[in-house]
């Protein structure tokens, strides 16, 4: 016998969790395509150089890379992809002539990393991505927040906030402060503001930590060749490889001194709101044209979100934004959900101006975000927001011992038709088990043909939570006597 | 630069393909729910002594494995999964008893195989399965067919047959031919009827073709390391690995002589049609107790097809339909569709009494069939029935030069909560740019709004077939003005 367990850091879903998923990837859909977004699919499986070709991914996220190997195949070669987003940009530098730009696609599916497995975390996790590809247009930033507001609203969350920042404004800062260039370190120190603190982050600038670190001999901090992941793998943005860097990557000289890293958290810290956070720090970056072209766009940003009914209170402005990833060059978002933002982001993205370079010199802006199934869908099942909804509703068609099965076959075929879910029980057991088995699907109602019944060309209805039974329906105005109560309780 | 090709075998869908594919799955996925079935998901990567346990794949389909080696991991640990059946196996051995039987479950997904690479085969591929459970009930067997059915029909596939028979049948006449026992062997050769015709089905099972290669020494048929598929990997079912058997697998021993060879011949070719068949061979097979059951089942499902409305030229009795897969152990299914039979068949399947047997020692039977979604998407595409239907129809919203972009913002915003797709265009580049993108995306209308109109508050909305544009409809009431309009031609 072969023990039925999945392998380490992978996991089944049985219908309690995958009905509501397929839901919810069902209206992610229908709301992408709502904006003119169309799908494309890529393999599960890339060449290893598109993988692992500069900028791709973090050293972090290389270190996770699953491997693909064919039967007395050469290893090195093929590998799982790590996102959706390294695929597109492989894709839309194949396809660009064919397709035209502005390109909007939309791809769902599963990406592989190979973290160490722990609680909560697992090597397969679904992205939901959303891309405008051809574009440097605010109206595209802009808009990426809207599909995040209103997938995340059909989703059915009841609140949740829209922080976004731009990266220009933090450039310019840096400029400000003569830390100019040093922006990629900063950031991914800046990203870890919520986790590890302002004094954490700012050790991190100033090379504090690092220093206490190795004088202390602290093997964990040291240790360069073991991967550490410092959040839950439940992905849920492009830019997770950038959050789950470790410290033993910040880089050897710190990027800035005691008096820089006290200035950029002031600054940071004091920019959160809306526009009065924007006329903060127009006041402050005013000479350096960068910034004020990322405050610009911010302000559009905001504009338009208002214009096309986003709640105010859903976007909130926040300079201390980072998103780690190297290639983003503009506006960033990130999404969490009011009460439950110890799950971290369920939707991120932002603007990268040259994401396609590593395959074709044209050069291809782009704006998008991405959506994180697992750790939306696990947040959903804790805060009972997924309850009931694996509910098939809908109606079970008895077997009933004697009876020909053609009975029930056509009853459950005639419902159908009439867009009712109706499934017959294959076995003519004991009613009570076969009632039994409907309530425990989560069936509405049980029609039920006995020999009597069949002789008379009638059917009972019963209801599965009420236990009631209207008996002796006419079988030949099943169609309008009984599709009403039904349609009514699916 | 990196070169941004798939790797060998895999490929990119773009929008002309995914958006039909996604129509398609999303259509399955209803029909399967209307029927009872409820999703589940398993992880793409199984562990390999899952997937490699005796009897969950033939030899060939293992010599196809793909390998997952984690960075620094062992090999021979991890792989790909090669099909949905094996891993659904693995799921219910392990959650049985939480989730109760019987359970229908549904599940679609890549399945990945390192076939040599050809045209028209590719390396992964998505089946959409779906399996009744815990049941040996004909109800089961027949509803099987029922959903072949109706996932066809809802699809969109104008006619198509499903061919049927039972394995009891032919288990019952090599008994009456003095083979039984041989009935794994024969059924892999007569799978092959209709590719290498009677003659060479006849020289499979008496061993002639064998002997006949080794003595001329032909090296392809006598090579017994090289891996030659025989068909097409665009897969549909369960048991293509059985379809892909090399000659050299056939076993040293002829299974059958010269004359049970031709009885077999002689007994599957007539056994053609619906009822008339199966009284054929009910003539022939009466004193063996397996056959007549088999006949009996196949009887029923015919009886209950027709009580549910398939129409009767659509089911199709065969007794040459072999399935060479070993697992199956009552009916059969496989379906093609009319005029495209080369495709071979896109929906296959049929019942199997032990397929948890490597995971389990509780026995659970079961039913089921799988639709392979590329074969059938090339098969749409080949024929024609995939036309315009990548067209993504609703509206393009201009964005006039000089008119503040909340202006479009807003009106495609008001247009989405009326249920019409609307895109922004993100830049206000030249007017017919921007309606050759909408008519290039399919869309069918154009909202313009030029400084005039939005001063005075109207717009246009340009037909972007007819290119006739109705002129400064008043925007106050867009939504009972132009929904209309807009709506029909969605």
């Amino acid at each position: 016998m072969i023990d039925p367990r999945t392998a380490s850091g992978l996991r089944d879903l049985g219908p309690s969790v995958a009905v509501p998923r397929e839901r919810l990837t069902s209206t992610f859909r229908a709301v992408f395509a709502s904006f003119g977004f169309t799908p494309i699919e890529t393999p599960h499986i890339e060449r290893m150089d598109v993988l692992t070709g500069k900028g791709a991914g973090s050293d972090e996220v290389l270190r996770q890379i699953f491997e693909v190997v064919n039967k007395g195949g050469e290893r090195g070669e093929l590998a799982l992809r790590f996102d959706l987003t390294v695929p597109l940009a492989r894709f839309i530098s194949k396809h660009i002539d064919e397709l035209g730009v502005p390109f909007k696609r939309y791809a769902i599916g599963s990406v592989f990393r190979g973290e160490r497995p722990a609680k909560g975390r697992f090597r397969e996790f679904v992205q939901c991505d959303f891309d405008i590809l051809g574009t440097e247009s605010v109206i595209a930033d802009a808009e990426t927040a809207h599909v995040i507001h209103e997938s995340l609203a059909a989703a059915g969350i009841p609140e949740f906030t829209i922080a976004i920042n731009n990266r220009k404004i933090l450039d310019g800062f840096l400029e400000s402060i003569a830390a100019g260039g040093r922006s990629a370190a900063v950031l991914r120190s800046l990203d870890k503001l919520t986790k590890i603190g302002r004094e954490g982050v700012r050790n991190e600038l100033t090379g504090r930590s690092r220093r206490k670190a190795e004088d202390s001999g602290d093997d964990s901090a040291a240790d360069k060749n073991v991967s550490k992941p410092q959040i839950n793998d439940l992905t849920s943005d492009k830019n997770e490889q950038a959050l789950t860097e470790t410290r033993s990557e910040v880089p050897e000289e710190p990027p800035l001194d005691l008096d820089q890293a006290d200035r950029l958290l002031d600054f940071v810290e004091a920019g959160k709101g809306r526009y009065d956070a924007l006329d903060y720090a127009a006041g402050i970056v005013r000479d350096f044209p960068n910034a004020v072209a990322g405050i610009e766009n911010m302000r559009t940003i905001l504009n338009l979100l208002e214009a096309v009914g986003v709640p105010e209170r859903r976007v909130r402005v926040d300079l201390a934004l980072a998103r780690g990833l190297d290639y983003y060059t503009g506006v960033v978002f990130e999404t969490t959900v009011t009460g439950w933002e110890r799950f971290g982001s369920v939707s991120s993205g932002g603007r990268y101006d040259n994401l396609a370079g590593l395959f074709t010199s044209r050069r291809i802006p782009g704006v998008g975000a991405s959506i994180g199934l697992d750790r939306l869908t696990a947040l959903m099942d804790e805060a009972g927001m997924l309850k009931d909804q694996a509910n098939a509703g809908g109606v079970l068609v008895v077997q009933f011992p004697g009876v020909d099965a053609r009975v029930s076959a056509s009853i459950a075929a005639r419902l159908r038709l009439r867009g009712i879910a109706a499934e017959v029980y294959p076995d003519p057991i004991a009613m009570g088990k076969q009632l039994g088995y409907g309530s425990a699907r989560g069936r509405a109602f049980a029609v039920i043909v006995g020999p009597d019944e069949a002789a008379r060309g009638t059917f009972n209805l019963r209801d599965l939570n009420t236990r009631k039974e209207r008996k002796d329906l006419p079988l030949d105005r099943l169609e309008d006597e009984a599709i009403a109560a039904i349609g009514a309780a699916r």
